[in-house]
């Protein structure tokens, strides 16, 4: 056996690794519907004053706080680094696959990263509760058990058509004593107008974050807003996946690496292990090709504009710089209700634009019998979500059947699957 | 932070531990109805050559065949060691609190210690297919992932009550390549009579019991039967729980242990923990109390005789002497169906019958509250059988509230909670 020693708390970063001043170019500001950036005081209404800094911060490295870093730990980090040798093996690849596992983290995904973070700094800033919205129900689970160890109230305004098929999700958020109101509720205007437009509104991603923010606004400063992907903060915080795993990779005797792939829907869990290979110009100047995987259905980086959009649906956020199908847009329900959003992260968003990260589309069913191969060979049931993953690393992997070279391929396998079992039933 | 590389692959033992010849007095061997002690080659009827030598061994210590080892590693062994500092404060107890954490291997419990063993064993004998019975659904998870590991054919006769009540533990046994049957079945005589009797009945883990054993012994020898608790080679298997955890408490710099708490179904996660303490006389002569916990419904080795009986329903297997509440008990649906069992293994019944093991009973409602109690503090929401592992803790815990003494309580969390949520709906 080559493993080692990989999971010792000091693999654990002390600080978070910020891509935004190592961008190709200047990342474009937040504006306004006028046009105008939007000022510091105006994110603070929605965020603490320490996230808005680090949203806006310019730095690369800033330091993690000894409280979070120590929750961290408490949580399981560092997760494991695990060469996929069975699967190699059923691929017949010369490639050698590893892949980073957040799922042993106790909400399943890497989501609990940002959410200890964020609740942690809501938590120093006196902020009486927290409200998110979720879709497949990973960041509101997170956010659900941070706030409990903050001792912060939260509140989720989960999408209605999540509610409805995972009352499993529901339950832990509320076990983790969190309220959770399917969206759209009835606890704000975003809500009651759709819901009187048509009582059974399946709601989506983009009018639940409306539904937040509106919650957020109306709370005479009481409560804050929590969001678990797209901003830079958030991205920022999910840095420790990748920093640990240079740091393991080290450890385990592998110097160079191939290809990073990751999942995205607003591109956390993508950036947190792609942005330190980016940054840290890994390969001394001959980079890993970074693939970027989204649904077919759901297509923001290969079929979306570049340009000014909304966050949300009602148009209550700043419009930022991205890939986008328009803040309008209602993706079709699909298993990965996690990466149903119209838009991607704006520094993701950017490095597409400059063909750094390729991206790529897969249709519904090829990705969920990417995840079943991957339970079969690795005894681990892929998150619908993080099988997309999979299957790019599968596709990469074939290409080395016989090959001369022994590439090596990295993904993150973002969460486990066990709260999204049905997605697999049609696939066996 | 004092935690340390607790996690490294030299802490998963080479060997495994046999508390048989340990004993404070012999095992009772199993018998036929005549009276007559069962024959090696009976047993064989059922298990591979290899597992009926290990059933049968008195010797204290068995190698891991390297293969298992490396399968365990892959899996995710060793299994972090936690202390509970959090459950800790919100005792405001004295005493200090860790755990070990089999929820992080991918089927959620330490089932698939054995699992793997057993798949192992049975593939090196050229055997086709296991068929084995499941209550909650872990053990046949556990089965059914290690079965596809060693290219296995694997049948799973499943309580038809959590058949119908957890679909997503059968569609995780689908997915791993399990053939899943509700019990009784159509499949045996056993299953046939009982639904002839009554259409809709919900099974019980006896009676899935006995259709494995009749599908076994139908098969003209191309299928062996598989159990996941009770017998000396399965508790032998989860004996890596309680190797590692002796060497984890050494690199934590732990030098006695007071209490060993687990909770017992058949007793194999209890036996995992408990049985290495036990057997190496831990604290040089002050042993820690050892406390194994069943649910007050279902209350073997509280409320049960010592006496022979059969371990399923039908009374097709050789009796075991052992505490028992009647193998026609039926016990009422509770949510930790992984502790809906008749009795306890044979050799944890001597213990108990020797006053080494301590059993104590506890209601459903107040289990599953100290669940949460640990969700909300520790994060990870426990598996309802191992709640009631909590649930003693909590109540050892509080006796030193404000006490000058410092004991170390030690118990094992064999299994998270994520399929098991609606359990805890009640509960709030």
């Amino acid at each position: 056996m080559e493993l080692r020693s990989t999971q010792t708390p000091d693999i654990l970063p002390s600080y978070w690794y910020n891509i935004v001043p190592d961008l190709p170019e200047p990342l474009p500001p937040m504006i306004h519907p006028s046009g105008e950036p939007v000022k510091r005081s105006e994110l603070e209404v929605l965020f603490p004053r320490s996230l808005v800094e680090q949203e806006l911060s310019t730095q690369s490295r800033i330091p993690i706080p000894e409280a979070v870093r120590e929750t961290l730990l408490m949580l399981g980090r560092p997760t494991p680094l695990i060469r996929a040798r069975r699967l190699e093996e059923a691929l017949k690849t010369n490639a050698r696959i590893f892949f980073k596992y957040e799922g042993v983290l106790p909400t399943g995904s890497h989501k609990i990263n940002t959410a200890v973070a964020q609740a942690y700094y809501n938590a120093v800033e006196s902020v009486e509760r927290v409200s998110t919205e979720t879709g497949a129900g990973q960041w509101g689970s997170a956010l659900s058990l941070a706030g409990n160890i903050y001792g912060l109230k939260v509140r989720v305004f989960m999408v209605r058509a999540s509610y409805l098929q995972k009352p499993y999700r529901r339950i832990l958020m509320e076990a983790y004593g969190a309220e959770v109101y399917p969206s759209p509720s009835t606890k704000t205007n975003t809500g009651r107008k759709l819901l009187a437009g048509n009582p059974d509104h399946p709601g989506s991603l983009g009018i639940a974050i409306s539904e937040a923010i509106e919650d957020v606004v109306s709370s005479e400063g009481r409560a804050k807003y929590s969001l678990g992907s797209v901003l830079n903060h958030v991205l920022l915080h999910q840095s420790v996946i990748g920093l640990e795993t240079i740091k393991q990779l080290e450890l385990l005797g592998v110097e160079r690496v191939d290809y990073v792939i990751g999942c995205v829907g607003g591109g956390s869990n993508f950036a947190g292990l792609s942005y330190p290979f980016i940054g840290y110009n890994y390969n001394n100047g001959e980079p890993p090709v970074f693939i970027a995987v989204e649904p077919e259905t759901v297509p923001s980086m290969t079929r979306g504009e570049y340009r000014y959009d909304y966050g949300d649906t009602a148009g209550l956020t700043p419009l930022l710089k991205m890939y986008t199908l328009g803040h309008d847009y209602i993706p079709p329900p699909i298993y990965a209700g996690g990466l149903r959003y119209h838009g991607v992260a704006p520094s993701l968003s950017i490095l597409v634009k400059n063909n750094i990260v390729k991206p790529v589309a897969y249709p519904q069913d090829e990705v969920l019998k990417a995840g079943l191969v991957f339970a079969r060979t690795q005894g681990i049931l892929p998150a619908p979500e993080s099988s997309h993953a999979v299957k790019a690393v599968i596709d990469v992997a074939l290409k080395y059947r016989g090959a001369s070279e022994k590439p090596v391929i990295l993904f993150n396998l973002s969460g486990h699957g066990l709260l999204d079992l049905s997605a697999y039933t049609r696939n066996y």
